[in-house]
């Protein structure tokens, strides 16, 4: 079993408003200092697959299938072995 | 100028009614083996500080206090300089 961490983040020059809010909400609580902040999606997914390859291919699928607006967001992801056996 | 990733995930044996419609989504899209989709947010700040301390110290107590819900999450970060100076 192979767990994948999926991050998800709006490109550059996309509005994002739920990050404005955000730093709007950290400046009233007295943060100065504070350039910008942006809002994307962590995805953690648990899948079992005959090797890191064949995972890897799913996941980049399922990406640009149904995770990720390839249009407004980009997409990164780390692929690893958990520490225990499944 | 320092760029913080922030990578904000429920708490094991917290309900993710979220992640578990995006496990059927894959699922009905012919995606088998997979154990587990656990939904999440990842935040991007930029922030000036005067050393890497004090922008941690900063971030820690911005995820206490707005970004982060102690009692159903769990967070981790990264702080990092941009490759180029700002």
């Amino acid at each position: 079993m192979f767990e994948v961490k999926i991050y998800v983040s709006l490109k550059k020059g996309v509005a994002d408003p739920q990050g404005a809010t955000i730093k709007g909400a950290l400046e009233a609580l007295g943060y100065g200092g504070i350039e910008d902040v942006r809002m994307g999606k962590y995805i953690q997914i648990k899948i079992n697959s005959s090797s890191k390859q064949d995972a890897e291919k799913k996941i980049k699928e399922m990406c640009e299938k149904l995770l990720v607006n390839p249009v407004i967001e980009r997409y990164s992801y780390e692929i690893s072995l958990p520490d225990r056996s499944p």
